[in-house]
């Protein structure tokens, strides 16, 4: 049985992890740069871990596919696997962390209007008091409850916000921290009640649009929305409508429909605006690399024993 | 009983429970807009709600000050009060659900070096990912287990540090947040295990440059450091000395030993530090308001009553 690594980044603890894991599973294991340069010997590998992603289109041979991102809409097309049986598992769950303190981050300095102190302070200006907002006494709605929205929901929690609502496709989930679980049917009849709607969605069929110029309208005056999932899940024009008019308090952008978010974007210039580079879940923080890394590992245990493995994507559902 | 009522920004609300309260408390009170301004028939009040100072110093009939600020050094001095008698209240109370998200505020965006890619944003450049620090994990010190750091160790919990400890005078606390509560004593003990460290003591003798150069030099490599208290606690040259070397990971200021602070500050120019105007805990978030006017409130009643009142300020100890 033979691996190729491609994740980036990785220290030395990372290496004798995977090391030791793929021994206790039998298995060899290589390191390479870029998918061009596959070692000697390596050249059909049984398993990547990593972006294999013209690999696993190409290979008849690859047995399971390990991305260390949490979305996968990039491989939900027919062509994405040469072999149909390949498994496929994400890292969800790594990310839950770095992501959730993104969301109170951006959420606080929009609220307490940061940006606009700092900006003074960069002119040497001691600024004056500003009306502010506050997550206590909110009333919050997370769009996808997943580890992101829900280690979101657990920190959330202790800032004692009005109202914790979770909406899912399911309607069901067992985080506690949320008042409630609401399927995403019901999400127009919690839109006028929510000060700050949290998106963590991944990209599929039934999220496209989901925050729709309609649904925008019917946030209340002053409301927040704070987008960690996918681009395509907002109406990015009406947003930037609504922002213009200001209708809306703020909103704080880490992903978008194109991306890098290209310079003619009128975003870049949307008043109340705050935009980040898709980097609330990247692997420079040290936990959310040791969790992409562990949670491979104990996949590749069972993988190599023929168990159930925990981060297998429903290709049929998309995530 | 005559009540002036100083304080500013009151909405309706506030001036309707303060006048149902008076009338309750068989008081009669006025609103001024300054203390050169009592209208008429108040001009010797017996209760003053508000910031009173020079009527304190002067006057002999002043039974009761109550300041709509959480630190009182100001009025520390020995001529501050013409009546030795007159009780001072203060709204230590109101100000820990505000201060206690500016602190996660500033500590998240320094750890996810929001600032750096706001910067980026504003000249329409995609940044790419930086090296993060999270909460979790980070080993915490609140230096001050008021009201203000025990709302904040309350929030702080949720995001799994590894440590959290208080640090106060007596080395007793309820918050049960903490994982442990030291005394004053044995803070050289912790620094060198503090990855944050958060400040928010009074301005009293004990504190009076409390983040001293050898204690700075005591903290770990990359440790942050929020000061939301007073800025007579830190040698604020030794402080940017350690931001200029790279020693810090970074520091927030909301409160200066001079403010405003003096446009030829080195602060200004300090690298990796983060200063606010002394806004982290301002009137103009609503919830700070309402619980500021319900402590006045609430002492009223136990004033005219004769009752032990809440919020009274030990002036031996000067909080």
């Amino acid at each position: 049985m033979k691996i190729v690594v491609l994740t980036k980044g990785l220290k030395q603890k990372h290496i004798d992890l995977i090391n030791e894991t793929a021994k206790e599973a039998g298995a060899h294991v290589c390191y390479a740069e870029s998918e061009k340069q596959f070692p000697e010997g390596f050249e059909e590998p049984d398993i990547i871990y990593g972006f294999g992603i013209e690999t696993a289109r190409s290979s008849k041979n690859l047995k399971w596919l390990c991305v260390p991102s949490a979305g996968v809409d990039y491989l939900m097309h027919p062509d994405a696997f040469g072999n149909e049986e390949c498994i496929l598992t994400n890292s969800a769950g790594a990310y839950g962390v770095s992501i959730a303190e993104h969301i109170i981050a951006v959420t606080l300095m929009m609220m307490r209007r940061l940006t606009e102190f700092h900006a003074e302070t960069l002119q040497k200006t001691w600024g004056s008091p500003k009306p502010q907002k506050s997550l206590k006494d909110c009333r919050i709605t997370v769009l996808g409850t997943g580890d992101i929205g829900c280690s979101f929901a657990r920190r959330a929690k202790a800032f004692e916000p009005e109202s914790l609502t979770g909406i899912c496709r399911s309607g069901v989930c067992n985080e506690s921290s949320f008042d409630r679980i609401l399927k995403i049917g019901e999400l127009d009849s919690v839109l006028p009640q929510t000060d700050l709607l949290v998106m963590s969605l991944p990209a599929t069929a039934e999220t496209e649009n989901i925050l729709s110029r309609g649904r925008i309208e019917m946030l209340p005056e002053g409301a927040y929305v704070v987008n960690v999932g996918r681009g395509s899940a907002i109406d990015e024009d009406a947003l930037a409508d609504a922002l213009d008019s200001g209708k809306l308090g703020g909103a704080a952008l880490d992903v978008f429909r194109t991306e890098p978010l290209p310079e003619s974007s009128r975003l870049w210039n949307t008043p109340n605006l705050l935009i980040t580079p898709h980097v609330a879940g990247n692997l420079t923080l040290a936990h959310t690399m040791d969790r992409n890394v562990e949670m491979f590992c104990e996949d590749l245990i069972s993988f190599a024993n023929g168990l159930p493995m925990k981060h297998v994507v429903n290709r049929k559902l998309g995530y």
